[in-house]
């Protein structure tokens, strides 16, 4: 049976492509979905894709990935990264491997966005590497999906 | 007429009892719910018993019990703890009794978890005392649903 | 063909008038709409205007007035001005002119409410002028909304 | 056979009843000792009621609960909740459950009153709900003085 | 009889279109004050229209303000904005309404630019709106000198 | 009927005139009591003179001046200065005008000893005259004890 | 041949009596004068009295002070307390006995006011007992002025 | 022409599979640079795989990565993560593409290993992926090393 | 003459044994004062041995040891490690040497047991060796209690 | 036609020579005109030698030098290192060459006297090099004064 | 078979005895190692003494000290006290007993030398009982040396 | 006997000329080593020129200073600025006159580099004058070296 990975975005990334592209790039959010499709397909992984602007909304698809049993989950919590400690308590509550996923490296951007909650609740963390660290992600969560946290 | 009490639960509580519970313990939301109503039975109260993971539907969920002309809120606000000046502003605007409850002892916990927004628009506190926490929270606000804070 | 500007209003704003009026005034949110549509309507301008406890919401509508190709936005951020992230980058994203407004002086009231993450996402701050704040921002807006930021 | 509870009071809260009544209230001492007594005695609780201005014998009064086999401890550190690492100490070294009260909401106080150090070694806290607070925690300490922390 | 608004600007203005115009712009501060000027004559305002260096000289146009019964105090205080307390006594002392400009938004510029003294002192606060918020001041003043702070 | 005033002194204080003479001189603690004595005679005032090591005895001796109907405390806190909450709140608690007295000028010394929890609960602050101070103080409480703060 | 004590005044201390008399109290600065004056006749002192809005002016009279062979200076910095470093530095240059005076207690006002540059060169400081305490330093530095510092 | 990628590795990594391997694994240093040969040689990029306990060895193989025209750099600065300005620099100089890799989740870890100064002058992180991170590092710097940073 | 050795222990020690023994070992404080004893005499020194829970008596036996010519002082200050001034400041007052002495390495322990105020005032610190440390501690002490500090 | 280098020197240089000598020397304020002069000859420079103690009059000075196309200025801005934000802003606005000049190591003296704004406005920095820091000052800005920042 | 221990000396030890002596004393090095000899002799241990001013090869002696069965550490890290993670790291991985000896008491000394990352390494930490700490530190590591921290 | 002058450079410096030229410019490290040795000699003056990217190497060199009886050290510790109390320790061990050299302004850099340990144990610091601050450090040090600091 094939392994299902949750694949969640943040606030904004749904202009991804538009948005300040000097800085994300010109890639949209519907290539970020289809390089993750292609990306798990050969791995047997399922995909399912999400994007949202409401912080609540990510933390019920967080229980649902629980609920259907998924194998993990990748998450861009976007502008969500330093301020939501209610994702955080939901990963930790949820207990299946995590990989926090940046399209910048935040670590050269402003202050305020070097720290982050989500990074407390994930087994580990890409930044910086556009929009192939969602490949990345998905690549080591497929080893990952097998032996939980 | 009986007093309305609104017992509001912030995200993640709905996993209650599945949910870390070696640190939440293994009651449901379900038993927290029926806990509150017959700790408030005896004193003559009425329970609105809510859960919710988005922070703005909290926030309406406040305006509500004003509008509703509720006695008290009683308000877990997990997540939304230490970062939700939204829910504290509401908490102030309707200008009732509000006791804040959390299950666990925030302040043996992380660092981060030890700031509460919601303290500063709160009439108490209780924490670290279990679900009962709850039907403390309750059986104290039926003492100060007749006198406005 | 008329300019639209967005004039957006965060949680707890829906209670103007009645929210600690001693703060905030007698002046109903219908009554800051009316003064809205009273000082665009000269400077040929069209106004929509909402409110929303939803951080969420707020972000979506700030891409919706870039797809609706908005001449500018006026933001009463509220509550989440010191946190909202997710509302900064939505800002930062559409590339359009906005003009902050808070009725209250800020920096006159809790330490804790003199930041505000909005404001680098804004051209233009202006606080505690009262209600009469939006009509500013809006007879500001008219002349800003032709030159893009 | 009974469990008896050590209620012990910090500083100055001998002067209850005239100290700053617009803060915290008109009972004194006596009331509250009486309160205590009153709760306990339905619960088949012992009340010691001690009261001191000296950090020394506070913590010698928390030894003599752990000698004298007592159930549990509920305790008003007062002026030396922000301080006292040595009441902390005491606490941690006894090993019984300890519920810390405050009479008024420490956290809607001077920023220097909203740390307590008393709180990590304190399985729960209960504040701002008057002297109420102490009967809520001899209720609920009747419950937890079976099962040691 | 007409109402009397001291317009008061801080160090280095005087090089206003000059001073680094990327950041300013180009137009002078006489073009600020025939703004000013213009701004005030139909709302039946006068206005006196000051610029120093010195800290010490605008603490004294403060107190002349008082002197001489001036409606209100427009001030965009400069170099002075995050470091002069003596200047913050002056605006407190003289109890009338105060508005600060600044002509850039200072919340997206260095650091130490986001504090302001002034503020504490000021009825409200105009940032970012280029020299339009000198017009957009006074027009808010005449408002408010009828009715002190 | 003469006024009382207690001047009341902390830690080491006992051990003046030969503690680091070159840090607080050579007079004793019995000169200062001497000094006191003669400087509230001639203004008709009693004298109540106090050392202790002990927080909790000021705390108790602060009491004991309110229950004796004293006219002011004057105190040397030493050594509690900046750590007792203790003393603060039984200043606050018993009204009284209070002057807190230091031998040297706290502010030249070491970092950790600028700041005085006990000035949040004085009238005033006398520091770094010496025990010259000591008089001082008498001389502005003999004015202020008939005035309640 | 008699001693000459400088007692210099900073920023809005010419208000005295108008401003926030609820703080400051109703006398003037010519009451301040006259009670110099006054105090420092009986003990064969002469008073040079001065008022400056202007930080460069009092760092100037603090070098006549010492060009003049003054024996002290009482000085009360207002808003120059926090800020300036040159006063301190003129202070430091001219080696002579120093005494800083506030009329109120800094220490329990709003946080920024508790530091003073002033006090780590001066040899004491006198604060919150209201004008009198010019009348104690003046008193104290009879004392001191005949030994420098 | 092959490409060239420098895998570095910081101080202790020699001890890999021996320390403390309930945190870092059992898999040594030796399997780690097989893991990345395997990795780049279907990639066409060869390695050269060092290790040093010396923050200046670590500067001096990053400028000869330069020197022999490597096409990006993967390193892993242990020990040298959160202190080593000088490796910063060295990698700014070099103007290379570069991955920095943790076998932990060094956000989860103690506080003062959540801050990177080597992540201020690399393309990307990844952290917490166990030495799989490094075969995902080199993955992705076969894409990155033909077009410089 | 024997040279005399105060050795004075701070609050809770007496629960030495029995406290946290996973962390404090199993031996009692007699165990301690057997070990000094024992370590004394062939040093040709006296002991004084005791343990208080009062800051305050702390204090008043640093004036003892003084009063009595002890050559010199170990203190475990156990809980007033990190808070005491007024025992920091009895040992500056007594200026003799002094070794500080922790059973634990405090440095391992929480944060805020980091910091001790008696190391100001300590000759030298011996922490984290066990009981042995007061061992080691006397044994330097023997050395040091001829030449004064 | 020979390049014009204002020296400005800040408050208290007036004292030089007389003014703690131990840390400034005993050189007066005229021997550094002197050696300023003696240097800037045979570079072909003429010197405006300036001392002031007012921050509005260096403010002043400085736009003085770009009215009259002052090649560069060296300045030594004394107690206003720290805190003038005016003199800054009037050092960027000008834009030509700067050289801040200490006659002491500020970051050997105390921990307020580290941080300089003048820095951020200057070309560069001589500090601890006594008055001939001035003479290498005049050297380096002879060849900057050519080049423009 | 005799115990080996090593005692790793930090950067700039190799001047002791002409560095500083007023702080460091006379003794040299080499008194250092033989003071060392002599204590362990008796004690039937073997000591390798070392000295480098490079934090690499200190690093890797720690390893030597774990690949030679050493049985413990005594480190005087010197300037790589407060600064080197990657010794921390080195005693952290060789799980053995370790003990950190400072000459001074560094807790008397800069702010900058109060804190310590190898005592995080350490079983415990002796400082300010000059050379001799070595000697105390050998015995105690004697001790030490069979059971494993 | 000609005064031999140490010029010490830290790590990266050997890229001077091709790392970042826009920043450090384009001569190179010998080009800098010719304009030292320029300098030096017709001050009568030899050159001892060294780099190196190893911080135990530049303490050693450090005490190699001493051992040969140079007569100062022109140091530009680059990346080991912020973060080496080794070689503070080293320069303050061997007490001779030290100029530290920063090329450019690190004042105006990024806020990490504004801090310096080196200064703490230099006689004066350069910065932001280009390699022209090496010429005018050797200027200025053929002065110091016959009086040492």
């Amino acid at each position: 049976m094939a392994t299902t990975i949750y694949v969640l975005n943040g606030p904004n990334l749904n202009l991804l492509g538009t948005r300040e592209p000097e800085k994300y790039g010109t890639a949209t959010l519907a290539d970020v979905e289809k390089l993750c499709r292609d990306t798990a397909k050969p791995l047997g992984c399922d995909i399912v894709f999400r994007q949202s602007n409401a912080e609540g909304e990510i933390v019920t698809w967080i229980h649902e990935a629980l609920a259907k049993s998924a194998g993990g989950i990748v998450i861009n919590p976007a502008g969500y990264t330093t301020t939501s400690i209610a994702i955080l308590d939901a990963l930790l509550a949820v207990r299946m491997p995590v990989i926090e996923v940046h399209i910048t490296n935040i670590h050269r951007r402003e202050e305020f966005r070097h720290h982050s909650y989500i990074s407390k609740g994930a087994t580990g963390v890409i930044a910086g590497l556009g929009i192939e660290g969602y490949a990345l992600a998905i690549t080591r969560m497929a080893g990952l999906a097998g032996a939980k946290r």
